[in-house]
C-alpha cells in the first residue's frame, strides 16, 4: 500500500519527552479523507499513553485524538466530504462494522474491538495507529465528522473525546429539560458535562471538593456547586439527582454520590478504571432502584448528533492553545490539574 | 378507634418459637376492606424478622406479606371489591400518596416511607402491624389487589412478594420477547423470575453452583443452565444477557456475573442488602456499558399488572403447603434451603 510521509511528534519509549519525529500515512484509498490537522486536542489519555501508565503503549507513539483539520483529498467513492471541508476526527478510526454494537451505531462498543486513532491496529498499513500530533491523518470517511462552521474550530477539538464521553450518557439516559444532573469532578470531561447538560436544558449541579471552583462552574452553566467534603451540604442534596456524571480518573468513594441520586436515578462513570473502593453499598440502590453504571465515548452518528448540537447552541471547550513544542510541559502541568480546561496544540507549530 | 380481635401466629421474642396469640385489626373504615386470609406465603424476610437478623424488629411480631383471601367486609366508600371476591395483600398495606414516588405508582419508594405490612408504623391504630400469619386483616382498598379467578389460590400467595420482586425489574428493564434473560439462584425468587421472564417472551438462562438443578430449572421454564463455577462455561455466555436478576440474598461476587451483560446491559440485585465484595470491577462495565443496579418488590399498579398476567399466562409460584403450626420447623427447612420453591401457609389451620 502506498504512503505518504508526514512530520509527527511523540515519544520513543517510557522514559522519553516527546520529540518531532516522521511518520507514514495510507495514501487515500477510495473511501478515505486526507485531512490537514489544524487543531489537536491533549487528553490525558495521551499523557497515560505517552508515559505508558496503562502497560500496553507501542513506541513510537503519537498521541492525540481530539483532531479538527481541513480536508486536502477525498478518495473516489467519498460522497459526504469534499477538499476544502471542515472536518473532524475522534478516537475511533475503524470497527468492524458487522457485529451486533457497530450495526447499532455503538462502534465504540465494537465487538470485535474498534481501532483507536493511535495506538490501535492499523487494519490498512499493519502496525499500530498514529494519532492527531501530526501534521495530517487519513481515515475513512465513515470516521469522519462534519464541522459547524460558527464555531471557533480551535475549541471544538476538545468535543471530539471530553465532549462525546459525556454527552453519549447524557443522551442514552435521558437527560432532557425536565432532568437534574450532577457532575463530579470539574476538568475537561467535567466542564464539558456541564455545558453539554445546561444545553439539554437540565438543571445542573457541580460537585467540588471546594469552593474554589464555584465561580468558574456558575460561569460555565452550573445552576449549583454542592462542595462534597460537607456533609450537611451532601445531606441537603440527598436523593435530588437524575443522573450523575462523574468524570473522576482515580478511586474515590461513589457512596456519597449514590445517596444523591433521584429514584431511579444512574450514576455514571466515564472517568475511573478499576474497582471500586470503598465498597459499593446495595443500601440505599436497592431502596430507590438506583443505578452504577459506565460508558466509554461515543459512536460515530453519536458524536455528529453531538458537534451538530454545540453548533446549533454555540457550545464549545473552554481551552488554552500551546504549541507543539511545549507539550511535553503540557503534561507536567495537566498532572497538577494546571489548566482551564483543555489544552489544544495549534498544529501550525510544528 | 374500634378494633376487632383476630387470632394470629407470631414471635414475642427474638429467641421465642412463633405460636398462637390474639391480635387487634381496626373496624373497617369507609376506604377499608376486611380479607379473611386463606393462605398466606412464608417469605425470607418473616424469618428474619421473627429473628430480629436486621436488628428493626418489633415485638410481638406477625410476620406474612404474601396474603390470599377472600373479602368478609367492605366500607361505605369502596368501590373496586364486594364482599365475597377474592383479595390479595402484598409487602405494602400505607404509604404517603402524596410524594413524587407514589404519585408515579412507585409505593415501594415512598418518600415518607412506606407501611410494611408488618413492622410498620400502623397509621390507624399506631403501633406497628401485623401481617398475614392471622385470620383476617384490614388494608385501604388501594393496597388491595384483585386475583384471577382461574389460579390455584394457594399458589398465588408468593406472587405477592416474590413474583413482583422480579416481576418490577423485569418490566422496568424492558424485558420482552428479544430479551436474553439470566437469573442467578435458584429459590423462591429465582424460580418466580424464570417463570416470569419466560412468560415476557425472554430467552432465559439459569446461573447454578451445581448441576443438581438443572432438570428442576428447565421444567420451570429455562431454557439454559450455566454452571457458574465452570470458567469455560461462563466465558461462553460473555456478553450475553441483556438483564439480569440476581436473586442471591447473601454477600457474593457480581464481577463474574457482570461479564456475561451484554452492551448496555444490566444486572439487577434484588435479594442482597449490603456492601459489593470483592469490589466491583468498573472496566467491563466501562467498556461496555453495563450497570448494576437493585430493585425492590414493586409499586401496587404493577402488582396488580403482574397478577392478571399470570392470571393470562396461568403463571403461579411452585409451593409446599404447610399448616400455621408447622412454621417453626418450616424456617428451620428454610434456613438449609429446603424446599421447592416457597412454603404457603393454609390459614383453616389457625
Amino acid at each position: 500500500m502506498s504512503t505518504i510521509t508526514v512530520k509527527a511528534y511523540g515519544a520513543e519509549s517510557t522514559t522519553a519527552d516527546l520529540k518531532e519525529m516522521s511518520i507514514a500515512r495510507r495514501e487515500a484509498t477510495p473511501k478515505d479523507i486526507e485531512i490537514e490537522i489544524l487543531y489537536c486536542g491533549v487528553c490525558h489519555s495521551d499523557l497515560h499513553t505517552a508515559k505508558n501508565d496503562w502497560g500496553v503503549t507501542l513506541y513510537p507513539t503519537v498521541p492525540g485524538h481530539e483532531i479538527v483539520g481541513r480536508i486536502t483529498n477525498v478518495g473516489s467513492d467519498v460522497s459526504k466530504f469534499k477538499v476544502g471541508d471542515l472536518a473532524a476526527v475522534g478516537c475511533i478510526v475503524d470497527s468492524c462494522g458487522h457485529c451486533d454494537s457497530c450495526k447499532k451505531d455503538l462502534e465504540q462498543y465494537c465487538l470485535n474491538g474498534f481501532t483507536g486513532t493511535y495506538n490501535g491496529n492499523d487494519r490498512h498499513l499493519g502496525g499500530h495507529t498514529f494519532g492527531g500530533y501530526s501534521e495530517k491523518v487519513v481515515v475513512d470517511e465513515s470516521f469522519v465528522l462534519r464541522v459547524p462552521e460558527n464555531l471557533d474550530l480551535a475549541a471544538v477539538a476538545p468535543l471530539l473525546c471530553a465532549g462525546i464521553t459525556t454527552w453519549s450518557p447524557l443522551r442514552h439516559w435521558n437527560v432532557g429539560p425536565d432532568s437534574k444532573v450532577a457532575v463530579v469532578g470539574l476538568g475537561g470531561l467535567g466542564h464539558m458535562a456541564i455545558k453539554l447538560a445546561k444545553g439539554l436544558g437540565a438543571e445542573v449541579t457541580l460537585f467540588s471538593r471546594t469552593p474554589g471552583k464555584t465561580e468558574d462552574a456558575k460561569q460555565l452553566g452550573a445552576d449549583h456547586v454542592v462542595i462534597s467534603t460537607d456533609d450537611e451540604h451532601m445531606n441537603s442534596v440527598k436523593g435530588k439527582f437524575d443522573v450523575i456524571i462523574d468524570t473522576v480518573p482515580y478511586v474515590h468513594d461513589v457512596n456519597p454520590y449514590v445517596a444523591t441520586l433521584n429514584i431511579s436515578g444512574t450514576l455514571v462513570l466515564v472517568g475511573y478504571l478499576g474497582g471500586l473502593e470503598p465498597i459499593l453499598d446495595t443500601v440505599p440502590m436497592i431502596m430507590g432502584r438506583r443505578s452504577v453504571a459506565a460508558s466509554l465515548i461515543g459512536g460515530i452518528a453519536e458524536t455528529q448528533e453531538m458537534l451538530d448540537f454545540c453548533g446549533e447552541n454555540n457550545i464549545v471547550s473552554e481551552i488554552e492553545i500551546i504549541k507543539m513544542q511545549e507539550i511535553n510541559e503540557a503534561y507536567e502541568r495537566m498532572l497538577k490539574s494546571d489548566v482551564r480546561y483543555r489544552f489544544v496544540i495549534d498544529m501550525k507549530s510544528l
